[in-house]
């Protein structure tokens, strides 16, 4: 692991920054080569970022929450634990983990998410919408978007089975490093639904490390 | 609510019998019409079936664990939940449940599973194998199969996160009933997981009720 790199969607690497920025209710999508290593920073604090993979051979290969969590026995997932494809194949292993509280269940917020969940009747931005513009650069589309691995979002279940959205746990400069497996596509958000990050969205910091 | 028809993959629909048989590790696909109710029945107790379904108008719409537990805010489903598509539109109304005590976190087993989880080194029968087979007949390729809504599984999860998988709740005859809200492809399995059927791999039982 040498370089620090820029990673955007554009293929254009400016050499003097090493962090990105996703301003709030955005996001973005990018490549990795396997062992190139993605840090996803939480830069203010209580900010969910939303993860989605798929395997550059042939994105009908995709991170698979099921097959994590099977494999895992577990539903938090932190240092040591492999994310899955679909084909059970590893994509990422997280390497370090300063928080240790993230979601696996839950789909990227949508535009029905806000009307279904919050009566929305306006426009709002979504995680769903924001990867999809930014994965049709790589052909993939929207319908094709699994459940994400919602960095820093906070889920608890009672033991009925009903749900918490807490705060994320998550306090400014935490992150996470996630080492890919194998070649990928990846699309990352700054999350856009305000209940998942303590009624205000946040900006997320991201880098890739090289290997 | 009229006429009880046989549904399986060949469009066969043999009069004289209302109930078909799924033999143990084996699965189906057939088509629902908008209003049709399945009905899946535990012929012998403690035995799990494997549910998927998919649009027929468009494939590319898919049942989703994550939109339907992010709608119901809860992970335990039973009569009133709707499960919904990718797309954010209810595909099953759940009418009827004799259990209440169903999976819709894990993907259905694979060959991969039964060499991660169990050490297996030969052949073994699999729900992704069996609802694969089928859903090739409707040009449904394994790679699309999501999460399943896994009938009868019994899933805790223990204050850390971690996964109990308990013998199925429900007893012989004990039943679910799902309403199709929308045209459906569905692939159904009698599960070839020992483990999830508590240690015995048993039948399936299920009926088409034409709306």
């Amino acid at each position: 692991m040498s370089l620090i790199r820029f990673g955007d969607d554009t293929g254009v690497v400016p050499p003097s920054m090493s962090q990105v920025r996703l301003e709030p209710q955005t996001g973005t999508a990018f490549k990795l080569k396997t062992g190139d290593v993605l840090r996803v920073t939480d830069l203010e604090g209580e900010q969910v970022a939303d993860l989605v993979a798929f395997a550059r051979e042939g994105t009908s290969e995709w991170l698979s929450s099921g097959r994590t969590i099977d494999y895992a026995n577990c539903i938090y997932l932190t240092t040591g634990n492999v994310l899955y494809s679909n084909r059970s194949r590893p994509m990422f292993t997280i390497t370090q983990d300063d928080v240790g509280r993230h979601d696996f269940f839950l789909t990227p917020c949508s535009p029905e998410t806000f009307q279904i969940i919050y009566g929305a009747k306006d426009y709002h931005p979504s995680c769903l919408e924001n990867l999809a513009k930014h994965l049709q650069h790589f052909d993939i589309a929207a319908d094709s978007v699994p459940t994400t691995f919602n960095i820093f979002m906070n889920v608890e279940i009672d033991a009925s089975g009903n749900l918490k959205i807490l705060p994320p746990r998550s306090r400014a400069g935490d992150a996470i490093m996630l080492r890919a497996e194998m070649d990928l596509v990846v699309g990352l958000t700054a999350c856009s639904a305000e209940m998942s990050n303590n009624y205000r969205c946040k900006p997320i910091g991201y880098e890739i490390l090289e290997s």
